[in-house]
């Protein structure tokens, strides 16, 4: 954890993270130095151009695209990027009830060369929400599970504040206190957290499971702008015609 | 280079990076693990007080505030923070003309615990700009002397294009190909380059000289909506009454 601002330790022990702002969304780009084959998380349908000219200029393979769960507020590029990538597999959890060519569950490891992701079914957000960890546990991307000193709304979309402290307590804050935390969002310009920083200064999910349920009740927030195309065309990969 | 997306080096070798969306300005904090001194790069006003709330909750004990030049997009908090952090002290170029507790030259040293930061002159964009390196040479934060396949306008403020170009070649271009490179600004929602992917895909600084002054010289860009405010305000270390 608190190393995490340290020059010195080694170089580029980080992943490629790319930013959507309409949506405020962070997509993220992860590979093999060696095979260079690579993985994609949560990639936009509006940044396609940018995400696969970073994957072409840096020689990578890409194999997986991945979406964290069935986003309510920007369309993925999965269906799309799969027509651009010959060989390019999309996956998804199985209880997202969305289509992919792979639906993961608790436990199955999603490899890109000696490397691989770890799937944590962790919902709540949605029912199909997953967490992806790093093989050595350095790195968890979270989606909307957990966001940088906040989580995501539990107001739609088979969301349940219950089960999302549950999910957090068990999957994610189980993890070592240094491991970083890379969400699918951030609405403040912060770009990344550790599990140490978040069991720590959370301000919702430091709290009893009771008043963190008060607390995800009362948020009255506005139904997101794009979840009337967005759920829709994500369930299908976002092949869509939009 | 090849090594930025692979998990399993070590955690946390990298700084933690701020975006202030208005701008889009990047703010970097930088720390040492054991004496918790820290430095900030190119704090923003409107963002002064989510960067001390990290500054606090990480229990960092704030050195030096430092601008790598004077900017004419938005207004440095560098002031603000002063008066709120006891001790702080404010840094930027000497060819800045800007006032500040330090003045830096070419090789001047900003220590924070066992690290430090080299100071490199890289001027064009503005004449007192600074490109600051790690005494590692794993980072370098380019400010707008260098952003990730672009670089900054050389159109007012004392810019001259060839200049910068001198100045990336000789002062940038020459780190290790591996070296992280974190510019000030980013349009396009993207976060960290290296010297190796700059050197062969930056568009502008892969050309000759004379084909960069050309592309320079026909950008034909707005004047920035805050120069009028900020290019002032940032001269006197952000400190007026705005
Ligand atoms: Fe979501
Ligand atoms: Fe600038």
């Amino acid at each position: 954890q608190s190393r995490r601002f340290c020059p010195g330790f080694s170089t580029g022990a980080q992943p490629l993270w790319l930013f959507e702002s309409e949506s405020s969304t962070y997509t993220y780009l992860l590979a093999d130095a060696d095979t260079k084959e690579a993985v994609i998380i949560d990639p936009v349908l509006e940044t396609i151009d940018r995400d696969l000219k970073f994957v072409s200029e840096l020689g990578l393979k890409l194999k997986v695209a991945v979406n964290t769960h069935c986003h309510a507020d920007h369309i993925t590029s999965t269906g799309p990027m799969k027509k651009r990538v010959p060989g390019l597999k999309s996956a998804i959890s199985k209880c997202s009830g969305a289509s992919a060519d792979i639906h993961l569950t608790e436990g199955d490891k999603i490899p890109f060369g000696r490397h691989c992701l770890i799937v944590r079914e962790t919902p709540g957000h949605t029912d199909g929400c997953i967490t992806l960890v790093t093989g050595d546990q350095t790195m968890a991307f979270t989606g909307d599970a957990l966001l940088i000193r906040g989580c995501g709304r539990t107001d739609f979309q088979q969301g349940c504040a219950k089960r999302l402290y549950k999910s957090v307590h068990e999957k994610i804050f189980t993890l070592p206190d240094e491991c970083l935390l890379y969400p699918a969002h951030d609405y403040l310009g912060q770009t990344v957290s550790t599990v140490g920083e978040e069991r720590k200064y959370n301000p919702r999910l430091t709290k009893s499971m009771e008043e963190f349920v008060e607390i995800m009740n009362n948020l009255n927030l506005p139904k997101p702008k794009k979840i009337d195309i967005s759920v829709p065309a994500n369930l299908v990969c976002g092949v869509h015609s939009i």
